[in-house]
């Protein structure tokens, strides 16, 4: 483990340290559901036919991946999960192209990630590969619930619980695996939204030595309340800060990005760097990776107090701030509730250029239309 | 709303917005489980024969509770509680006197807390009175499973989560209160065996703007991984730190309470206040009540930190550490390993006189030997 608490190494697969594909079991439903509208799609309300489990116990490892129709899981009312959010979870989609190909976008990333919750979570970890082909199986067999649509795609969820049916607060003996996929509308249907934030001087989504930097249940339920208190103040979403200093971190649920022109005159990109309060998003590396390949700008991953973004803002050097995150891609900010003043960011002044650059790059790689390493292909 | 970001105030209640104890429907076992041997009880592990269930949706608020033998929850792959750690809980026990009585300990307290956890975690909230009554029905359905013993006890278990299948990070739409009760042996079945702890620099608990202050699930899962690191240095438990300062804050799932003479001399009871880190546990206020009808020693709800407790340490000044919960009542403290060095307490040097004392009022006040308003009878 490094000084932030980061996992660096991967335990070592022995007998059913890891499941395999290959031993995937698959039920298939004998009747499918209707699939919803594709202009009525509300973010994680529809399921596909199929899901997938995996069931893992301490003494035994893992047993056979079994795909089969989506179901309500049998939960002990004392399951560890229930009572200590011992749960970790992913996000990331499934993009048909207009070849009628479907692809999915650096899932390697977000097994990874899956893994380093895993293992700060005290979860059993398994071989990352496997779990992908096994994600592929599924969304190939429900593949109809992809939509054909350049811009609605299949969410696939990831899921990792602590089942064993004991109170004491430790680690779970017995585990379930589980993915379930559903079809999502895209989140601006009719061109960019931007939204507003509150960003509150109380409340805290991350804190050193906490859970921040992984994708653990933990780090979202207290922040429904937050977000309750942003309504109630205008704001659709909470610019998350940290410390004395006010330290921006995120955004609502996404990583956050300054567009400015800074004090030596550089037009400057500037993001959270990964300090242990700040989720390593796939946008958020995918953001970086593609403006560190574009010679009209200046990246970095360093740390941004409020007093210097509204310093920015007020003297007209801020040009963009957005959210990224799989479920938007990209996400404008036009407004900021801060100390009970509103500000009026520049960000969609000009249409938002930059933030529109990454947004069409990535939907572009995301859909085939343009060729990359970045894509999957599902067999 | 305070400055701490503590609730004061509740809803009202409107039609539905409460269930109610007369309305429960009670549907008996036909054959109850063995029950396991007195001396072979593991904490969490044995559950009795029911389960109180009661359904909340926002559309029609709370539905009649439900007693019924227990069995798995059906739960959706997508609901909120196995991805965002929607979920609250209590714990509290039931003791059955010499005079063959059940009672309950301050049960009020838990149920105002657990009203306090919900509106943090925008969970339904309901008459705690109500859910004490229904309590009081599943405990006395179940009053064979209430150990004949003058140490052990039934452990209660409300839990609320949030069961909406929908992946949006939002208040669930639907929600389930379930309590399940089960036996549990005495923590110290043969005298007082106190703990060692790891004072962990680098993680944390809780944090301002966080939900340290309340039951919630999020509090727990996290601290998993670092009571492990806790084990791998010969510990048992983790000291909790807070910030620069390394202010004291739990132990482990307990509150904690230090006895020092300090520098005017006095004897000093020492527990850190409500400032939003600490849970306010109901055997932490019993303590603290306790001791200040006692006129032998100065009671103090203050921030201490590592500093200051390690100073009394070696100036031989630190009587006595404690954890205080309701599993355990009162545990000592007798090592704490902090910067890589062992410091070993005075705890037991004299056999903790002042933890036997806390332990001995409050054990008599449970299992009825001393009569107290503090207890509640089970009908």
């Amino acid at each position: 483990m490094n000084k932030l608490g980061l996992f660096i190494s991967r335990r070592s697969y022995g007998t059913a340290a890891t499941f395999r594909a290959a031993d995937t079991i698959i039920k298939k439903t004998q009747h499918g559901n209707r699939k919803p509208d594709s202009d009525k799609l509300v973010f994680g309300a529809n399921y596909s036919d199929h899901m997938l489990t995996i069931k893992h116990t301490t003494a035994s490892g893992w047993e056979k991946p079994v795909i089969e129709p989506l179901k309500p899981l049998e939960i002990h009312p004392g399951a560890k999960v229930l009572h200590y959010a011992t749960e970790i979870f992913e996000g990331l989609k499934a993009y048909r192209g207009n070849d009628g190909k479907i692809r999915l976008f650096r899932p390697e990333l977000n097994m990874n990630r899956m893994l380093t919750s895993a293992e700060r979570s005290v979860l059993p970890t398994f071989d990352g590969q496997e779990l992908l082909e096994c994600i592929k199986k599924l969304v190939h067999l429900d593949a109809d619930w992809v939509p054909k649509s350049t811009s609605s795609t299949l969410y696939i969820r990831p899921t990792l619980i602590g089942t064993e049916p004991t109170l004491g607060v430790a680690a779970p003996n017995e585990s379930l695996l589980f993915v379930v996929t559903g079809p999502v509308g895209p989140y601006f249907p009719t061109g960019f939204k931007p939204i507003s934030l509150l960003a509150d001087n109380f409340h805290c989504r991350a804190f050193p030595g906490g859970v921040g930097a992984y994708k653990a249940g933990s780090n979202y339920g207290p922040t429904i309340y937050v977000n309750k208190l942003a309504n109630a103040q205008g704001c659709q979403q909470v610019l998350w800060l940290y410390g004395e200093k006010k330290l921006v971190t995120e955004v609502g649920t996404m990583n956050v990005f300054m567009y400015l022109k800074n004090k030596k005159g550089d037009n400057e990109l500037i993001t959270p760097p990964l300090n242990g309060l700040i989720l390593p998003g796939v946008t958020r590396q995918s953001v970086l990776d593609l403006a560190r390949t574009w010679t009209d700008l200046t990246v970095s991953e360093r740390e941004i107090t409020m007093d210097e973004l509204m310093e920015a803002h007020q003297e007209n050097r801020l040009m963009e701030m957005f959210g990224a995150g799989t479920a938007c891609i990209v996400c404008p900010v036009e407004r900021i509730v801060y100390n009970g003043k509103t500000h009026n960011l520049a960000t969609m002044n000009n249409g938002a250029p930059l933030t529109v650059r990454f947004h069409d790059t990535l939907v572009d790689i995301q859909f085939g239309r343009k060729p990359s390493t970045w894509t999957v292909e599902v067999a």
